[in-house]
């Protein structure tokens, strides 16, 4: 009779006695309810609510119906044969079938079940199986929601009506020079991450916005742990400045580049999910990129981009190390050279804000979500938001965000 | 610089500046909680267990279990060897392992895990693994229902022992013609879609079961929305006269159709869940086909037909207006050209009622809802319900259904 | 016109008129909460954190993370370059981005998201965004658990740190014989089924756990009803002996072989969910494998094995009775031919203890539930279950467990 070893390449190693710090015991962990709910009649909701928020990309809106779910409510979303895009609550209000399943007409959208036709504004033109076309029709009315298009963008006010803001323009996508175009992507998730054929992202919006302002992330992530994945000079860990501003957080970053250069870059996230980030080459030139997180329910989100460009195709994705993008790795690839979408993902559906430690470099979050608390309850005493204007001249956004050869700023790492 | 508008083939439209019917602040929309429970207990499951309700389709039931899901309860449908089919409780009493992996004896099914052996009415007829074969197996019984097979179909009564009706007989299905036989149904969905290989629908029974009594929507959604999927003569708008009798809810609907015939359609809806839907090429004659439209649970039906016939095989379905099955349709050609699955599967796994706007043309759902609640109630208050029989002479129901060349009716549309 | 019979091979049976036994009017079902709850602050779940718990299997665990869930709680497994195991909860401290998208180093692992390094212990070790790679890094510390490694298992104890018992050693394992060694398995779901790609089993794990002291079901469900998947010889019906020890519950099962050899199986079921199970070859030997039954969470379970071999490749499986591995069945062939898995996964995601009906035959499960309920309620009352032993003396189990030629036992059946 013998005792042996039953692993002989992993020598037994004596187990830690330490009675500190262990899992047992531990309170169940939250998330941060004001922050977070974006539903109808939650205070993050009716915060949002109160700014224009994207719902489709403009060339893709045609007279077949398309679902789309913004805020926790489902809708529908549909150009008329006239050229107007509208947005109906999706149920049908006589019987509640789906107007995906609707007919666009010159007019609006007609629904397959009994034939009640809408117009763009949920007026009630036609209920063919009624007497006389439905002789109370003119007291019918789908609900709907404004909207209104630029940058190639359909944006949607889904707030009360008496509060509704002029849609507002950012003076990087307005001031366009020869041979310019605003190009637009719906369903990408970010610059590591190709586009891919479902947008919906499954995990709450913040966790993808935060990241805005989260410039420490870029040379760990990014550059060091799952190799470059934007550019070189990510490499360099930044110090970095932050700075609360009238409508959001903006942080400069100041790097010394192994090539001699020194290179400031500020990136900007406004309110309420909105962001500006420069070009991911690290080239000096003014950011001219807007990005849209778009809450599509308490625990999933899409992005929209809208970018000035000289030539067609820069929302294709970036490639990983090994020459494939990210849609194209495998489950082992993507675990062992992770990117936004893993990192973001992984804190779960939504993030439990309980168990969180932020540091000296997560200061932007700190602000960001301060703010959000602050117009939060702005909005929920009746005032408006930060960053809503009711007028064109007050609507134009000067959009602080670039690479540029700058002084270095005196700030933390 | 220079402004430049982003998609010229889609010019600027002005926003709509209406401030009325906003999807904004809307309620929260809820269904009619009386009318649609149909688990133990709840007023309607317990209305609904008043009847004699399919369970199967006789040819199917075999030695080999199969799981039904009926109201909400799960179930194990078997046929022991002596041909008594069987409705047990699935699991087994004595330590709760599904009676599916049962085998079947002669007297009965055994279990698979310690071999109790139960009859088709739940008794245990042996206990291998206790003294003397069970001594108190007398004592044990495994939950069950009893069965009746008609017409091709296994029936259960799932109601309290005491009130349980006689089996009703349809005049229409009980006289048979030389050369005629009935033929059944139970993996269908109705006229317009093919058989699929799992029966269960994912909506709610009323949503289909409605349908019996709006003859509105063969015009608009059968007829010209989607093409043509029954026959020619429905694109005539019909004149309709709805009209609640002692077990349910007819319509009389008359066209003159374009070849200068003139039709009315009698359709009946009888009470709880039961259609005679009469033939769907318009031709003159007495609707000879039964539904019942089962509620599997509270937001899953499956729909059992029987029908008299000279030739078999009517049960496989129309074509779409290009030729396919319904089963066979892209995503794309089932929004471009919906049925009644896309029609009445939209309305969500439970319509939500309190969206709804019934109109003039909806009189025939008003009607058989407010049946249902009153006959409920009548359940909750001790009576019995419309419809149910206890003795033979009393069980013959008189089948209102087909398409006749009458008089024109007097009424809406 | 006539009335005729519709199937002819089914000769209509009189229903059944007994009103007694009906499926109708049944009380819900229900679990027994005290003993199936497994979460952080149930009284089974503190009870079961008591003792060692089996996480992974030595060989497997490696420097790239794997996500294990145990007791319901999500956590990762990884061994340091040092050659240290650890199990650190799965979300960072830091910003809750998941350590299985961590990288390995020498002292343990790094988050992808923003670098920090944890040990194995939970020290935090580096935080490279921070000034001076974090300051107060030394008042961070990643939730952790402390394990330890024998028999090939990773272990480890999920319970109050100052309740920390012995890990427990098994006379059976500790001595080898030359040419023996202890083959291990993560995979499998016991002897009947074959290992699987994902080792989680969905049910809850006292239905796999009752079965060891259920020498009956041998007989039936292995032997008599799906043909022959252990051995012959499990045909007789045993007399069977159960006896409660200090530590569990044991059974002799007395059989006199259909070739006169009489045989006694012993099985023991050891606190909180260990098993010995002899030899399925009826070989008279002692029992030499210990299983561990953990719960995953409330709802799924998975299954550790270690035993002592001469030959390896023990754990591929038992074939069915047509050469097939169970793996390999198809569904068919699991309704006809159901095993343990069928019969305990069946019995639903969590037995419903309400419906059972206990026999003579069933008192081993008896009592092993009244024990744990005992032990359970002795941990909510401050005291240390049985079993657990706190220096390593006593950290001895000898394991009760074979089959042996010995006189026949005096027993029920």
């Amino acid at each position: 009779m013998k005792t042996i070893p039953i692993h002989p390449s992993h020598p037994s190693v004596p187990a830690p006695v330490d009675t500190q710090g262990s899992a047992y015991g531990r309170a169940a962990a939250t998330s941060e309810a004001l922050i977070t709910g974006v539903g109808p009649g939650t205070p993050c909701g009716e915060y949002l609510r109160r700014y224009w928020q994207p719902v489709g990309v403009s060339s893709e809106v045609s007279t077949r119906p398309a679902r789309v779910r913004i805020l926790g409510e489902d809708l529908v979303l549909f150009r008329d044969k006239k050229g107007r895009a509208g947005l109906l609550y999706e149920r049908c209000m006589h019987r509640g079938t789906s107007l995906f399943f609707g007919k666009v007409e010159e007019e609006g959208v007609r629904c397959c079940y009994h034939g009640w036709l809408f117009s763009v504004e949920g007026h009630c033109l036609n209920q063919p199986c009624e007497p006389e076309g439905g002789k109370s029709r003119v007291n019918a009315r789908q609900p709907w929601y404004p909207v209104e298009e630029r940058y190639g963008i359909v944006f949607a006010y889904m707030g009360p009506p008496d509060r509704r803001p002029v849609l507002p323009r950012y003076d990087v996508l307005e001031e366009l020079n020869e041979g310019e175009f605003i190009e637009v992507d719906g369903t990408g998730y970010g610059g590591y991450a190709a586009p891919v054929a479902d947008p919906h992202v499954p995990f709450h919006w913040l966790q993808n916005w935060e990241n805005i302002v989260d410039p420490y992330h870029v040379q760990v992530l990014h550059s060091t742990f799952s190799g470059v994945q934007f550019a070189e000079g990510f490499k360099v860990m930044p110090k970095v400045e932050f700075e609360q501003v009238e409508n959001g957080v903006i942080y400069r970053a100041y790097r010394r580049l192994d090539d001699g250069r020194e290179m400031t870059r500020i990136n900007a996230a406004m309110l309420p999910n909105i962001s500006a980030i420069p070009s991911l080459d690290l080239e000096p030139t003014r950011g001219r990129m807007i990005g849209w997180h778009l809450a599509v329910d308490d625990t999933t989100m899409r992005v929209f981009f809208a970018a000035a460009r000289t030539e067609p195709g820069r929302f294709a994705g970036v490639r990983m190390h090994n020459g494939k993008l990210w849609t194209e790795a495998t489950p082992q690839e993507r675990q062992d050279f992770p990117g936004d979408f893993e990192a973001q993902a992984s804190q779960g559906r939504v993030n439990l804000h309980s168990d969180e430690h932020l540091a000296t470099s997560d200061r932007g979050i700190g602000l960001l979500r301060r703010m959000m608390r602050q117009q939060i309850q702005k909005v929920a005493d009746g005032g408006d938001p930060a960053g809503v204007a009711f007028n064109e001249e007050d609507a134009l956004v000067r959009v602080r965000s670039g690479n540029f050869h700058l002084a270095p700023v005196e700030a933390s790492a």
